[in-house]
Parts: structure tokens; sequence; C-alpha cells
């Protein structure tokens, strides 16, 4: 018989169909071929010319918007939101708009056109994380913003639409349901034990230890005990912290080294899956500040990490009707393959 | 520019990226070709040994299980919810947990396996919606369940499996957190304007006229103003009701006729795009007045509707970071295209 299975996070019951559970190999993976653009692309080196000037890089020389650069940071051509102008902010009957103010700017993980995510080598990855860190806390300067994702699409069913390894950063003027459902979520159980909500969920994990997945000093991984899908994952730092912007160069390093690991070990498993990965933050603090200290008490009840989703499966009407989701392998059995997998 | 716009009924923003706006001949349509599973499939006339026993037909005969229906239920043969048995509800440290229990059961629509949405016989169609109905009065008496959601899955791009023209119904044994989250907003419109917001809604689309794209005497069809996918509609009865099992059988002939107009718009415009509905109805009533007149209002404060989402644009990390959606195609421009279209 299947289970239903609620997250403490995000309220969600998710159905874990333990009867059909899917192994690895009974997936329809849609691999991330590279790719009709063959190199060079318009982020490969030497394309410069063609992108928006750069916002940020890496580079052993001086001059911007040179080939030599090792990470790059671009606006977006193509941007969903716009960096200029005010919000706007009106009704309209019943409704509510605003201007699509906010950024969207594009980290070039590698001059290498074709490297998957687990090919990455360790220090050039956590170059392109501390990059990407760079670019959120300048963003996050700007009170407009209350949000900013860092993500990655990873093959086409996962919404990349260029081979070339990119992180996407997107800044928004609200903050966004899902991010503010899981912070009532943890404040009211902040409120309530004094404890942080993602630290006791991480101490049980690892006591238990059915579903971690990879383990080091500073960051866990584990499959969640309510998965909305098969493999999905999520990256911890062990220790409290409610900005992964508050991450110092040696930290990033070390999650480089880790999430590389978890990579590897999807690679070996599921056979290079599109995926997307992204980085739930708390919102913006200084902005939540200047409006009376409501999220006062954020450093304390918020608690950052990653989510890893391989994209194994499509949705269906009835994850579309209900909001709530059917996982056809239990987490604690991916947990056990992703566990014995050589990384 | 883009412009950020509010739903009243999810509470979701919505980017609707104007200066990128995709006309439907610019996505990529994963066409749900008919199929390897060349007739007869597990649901054809002449397969019912294969199947488990009917649950309720449209036959001309009278012997159960004969392959004379025009319109079959079965229980699902795999079913992600068992009807059998209790919750037995239980803490695991932070986490709660239920059996899964509910149902799954399978609506044949029409013996003929190859129809496409549009492709349906009217009045077929009018009798695989009341089949559907029937089976969901039934099911809502089980206090046990607390929703039952009537959906389609067409293409396997819509989480379809096999060609074979079915609806299925699913009950659950709480209420869908989408659910619960549309409902909390229309009560609170209710408490402050004594006034039901879907009918607010109907009435402003229907004055302002942009987004509608089919209105009769019964039912009106529009483009939400703020769509999550392109080409995204729903279907509202114009007068209020808030169960689609509350409908007659005229009533029902009236929708399926109105419905397959709005299909007819989708293929001339779209050419057979893969697509999901859903019927969003208000939670079990029966079960709620059970547990102390909560939801006593319900008949007011709720309006059915249809969700029909054509699965033209994969999600990426965006949408999963933040539950907030990308749309490619303004509403307007959608609803013009539609309404423009032949039936």
């Amino acid at each position: 018989m299947s289970e239903l299975r609620h997250d403490p996070v995000s309220r969600r019951w998710v159905i874990v169909a333990a009867e059909r559970s899917l192994r690895p190999n009974e997936f329809q993976i849609a691999r991330p071929v590279p790719p009709n653009d063959e190199p060079p692309c318009p982020f490969c080196p030497g394309q410069e010319a063609g992108t928006p000037k750069e916002l940020y890089a890496v580079r052993d020389g001086d001059k911007a918007n040179a080939p030599d650069w090792r990470v790059r940071v671009i606006p977006n051509k193509r941007p969903v939101l716009a960096i200029e102008g005010t919000l706007d902010r009106r009704g309209l009957g019943l409704y509510d708009r605003m201007r699509g103010i906010g950024a969207h700017e594009i980290v070039i993980e590698t001059p290498q056109h074709k490297l998957r995510p687990f090919e990455l080598p360790h220090l050039q990855f956590a170059a392109a994380l501390t990059a990407a860190r760079t670019r959120l806390v300048d963003l996050l300067k700007d009170s407009r913003f209350k949000y900013a994702l860092l993500h990655k699409n990873y093959g086409q069913t996962a919404g990349a639409t260029i081979f070339h390894p990119t992180q996407q950063i997107v800044a928004t003027p609200v903050t966004p349901f899902s991010v503010a459902t899981k912070l009532q979520t943890s404040r009211a159980h902040f409120h309530l034990k004094e404890r942080c909500l993602f630290c006791d969920m991480i101490a049980q994990e690892i006591e238990d230890g059915s579903r971690v997945v990879q383990i080091d000093e500073h960051f866990v991984t584990f499959a969640p005990y309510a998965a909305r899908f098969p493999f999905e994952l999520q990256v911890y730092p062990r220790q409290h912290a409610h900005q992964f912007t508050g991450m110092g160069d040696r930290d990033i390093e070390r999650l480089a080294s880790h999430m590389l690991g978890v990579f590897s070990r999807l690679n070996t498993v599921l056979g290079d899956p599109p995926l997307n990965w992204m980085v739930v933050n708390a919102p913006n603090t200084e902005t939540q500040f200047r409006r009376g200290g409501y999220w006062s008490t954020l450093e304390y009840d918020f608690h950052w990490h990653i989510e890893i989703l391989p994209r194994l499966t499509p949705l269906a009407g009835f994850e579309w009707g209900t909001g709530f989701y059917i996982n056809p392998t239990a987490p604690e059995d991916a947990a056990a393959f992703l566990r014995d997998a050589a990384t």
C-alpha cells in the first residue's frame, strides 16, 4: 500500500507509491544531449561582443569583456524582469499588477561548452558559486528586491535552451509564495520550540540515516521524507545559517566539493539526468528590516538549503489539480541507490 | 517591459513576459501521437476480462463487463491510493504519515481508441462527464474522503501513458493544499464583501471582454488575468454553484458542448496540443459538516470551475524555486487567437 507523507516545511502531502516503486532504470529519461548548438555558442569565449556587457568576471587579465575569463556574469539578453524603473503597483478591479522590475543574470560557469554538472573541476565550480554569491550580495542591496533566486536548469526537460553550463539569478520585487509558506512554517516552529525547524529536521535525518545520501563535517544531503519527485534531494549546511550570501569563500569551496559528489552519484545511478537545482534562501533581510522588523528573527528561524530536482517524470493533471504529488520511488530507496553509488 | 500580475484566488504572482510574447507557432509542441499501442489496448471493447470489474457503465445491454458499453468506469489496476482500510494517521518525529487510503478510477470516455478530445461526439462526451459525476457523488458519500479530483491527461507530456481517451478520478483523505488556499481566499472575500469572489471575477471578465474566449448563456471560458501558462483557460458556470456534483444531466450536456468548442479552438490555433484539464471543486461538504460546520458557508463562497492547461513549455528552476511562473504569452493575446479561431 502507498503512504501519504506530510512535509513539515511546505505543508504539502505527497503520495509515496511504494507498491509501484520505480527503480533507476525504469524511467524514460530525456538525457541532456550536447546539442545542435555546437560551440561556439553565445556563452563561449570569443563571443563576448555578442552578449550584454559583463557585470562580474573571474579572469587572469584585467580587460573587461576580453575572452580570457574563467567565470563570467552577464545580464540576460532577454530578461524576464527589467532592472530600471519603479514598481508602480496598482489595482485593476479585483486584480493587482506591477511593472516587471527585477534582475535576470546569467552566471557562465566555465568557458568549456560541453561540461556536464558532475564534470566541472572542483575549483571551477567553486569559482562559479562564489561569483554567484557576489552578485547576490550586490543585488540584495537594492531595496526593491525582496528575493533573489540562484538556480540551474540542466537539460531541455529542465528548461535549458543552451547546453553551455550556466547558473541563473532572478531577483524579484515580491517574496515568492513558496518561500513565504516555508518561512511561515519555520517561524511557527521557532515560536513554539525556540529551535530551528530545519536544524531539528537535519538532526532527525542524520540520526535516522535511511534517507541520507552523503554527509561530511560541513554539509549533509538527504532525500526529504516527503519528496515530491523520485531522487529529489536537499543539501543543508549542518551549522545553522539563514542566508547563502553569508557563506565565506572557504565554505563555498566545501559546498562545491559536496555538491559535485552528489552530482556524480546522480550520474552513476541515473545516467546524466536532466535536473534543476536552486538555493532556497531567506528573503532579503535588508528590505524586511526597513519594513518594520517583521522578519527580525529571520536569522534564527530560517536555514538556507539547496534543492536538487532530477526531472524524470512528467507532471500530470492530478499534480496540477491538487498541488500534491505522487512519488513513484520511496525516498529511502532513492537514498540507498545514491549512497551506495561511486562518486 | 514584462508585467507582474497577481492572481486573486491562488495569491500567486505571475510574470507575463510581454516583450518576448510567443505566438502559437513558436512553441515546440510534443503532439500526442497515436501511439505504439495500436488498438486493442486494455481499455478497448473486448478487453474487459483483463481489467478490474467495472464500477459503472453506460451500455445498451444489461450484462456487466460485456463489450457493448459506451462509457465504462473501472478501478485503476495499479491505484495510487487503495480503497480499503483506515487512515492510521501518526507522527514520526517531525513528520506525519497516513496509509494511502483513497480511490483511483478510470472513466473510459469512448470505445474508440483514437479519438482526440475535440473529436468526441457531443453526446458521447456528455455521457462520459455524466458517468464521472455519478462516480464522484458516490465516492463523496465516504466520509474518509475530503476531496475528489476529476481530471484528464492528454498526451505523454501531460502524463498520459495510454492514448485511449480516459478521465481519471482520485479521491484523497486530505483537502489538497492548493484547494485549501483557494477556499481560504474566497472565504475571506465573501466575509468582506458578502459576494462570491469567482462571481465577481466572472462579471469583471465578461465586462472587460479582452480575455474571454467563448461565452454562451450557461458557461464562459476565459484566459485568467494571471495565467501561469500560455493558453491556460478556465471554464465557469455563469450561475453560482459550488459543486460540480450538483450539476443535472442537462447542465452537463451544455458543459460538454461548451468544452468541445474550446477544445476545437485549441486544436485550430495550436494543432492538437497535449493538455490537462481538471475540475476544481469545493471540498467534500458531507465530511466537513460532520466536522463541526467549519465549511458551513461553502455553498456561497466557492464556485466550481474547470482549468484547462495546454502543456507547451517545460517548467524550469525558477518556477520550482519560487512557485511563481513566467508566462511567455499574454492572456489577452492567447484569448484573441482562440476567440477568432474556428470551432
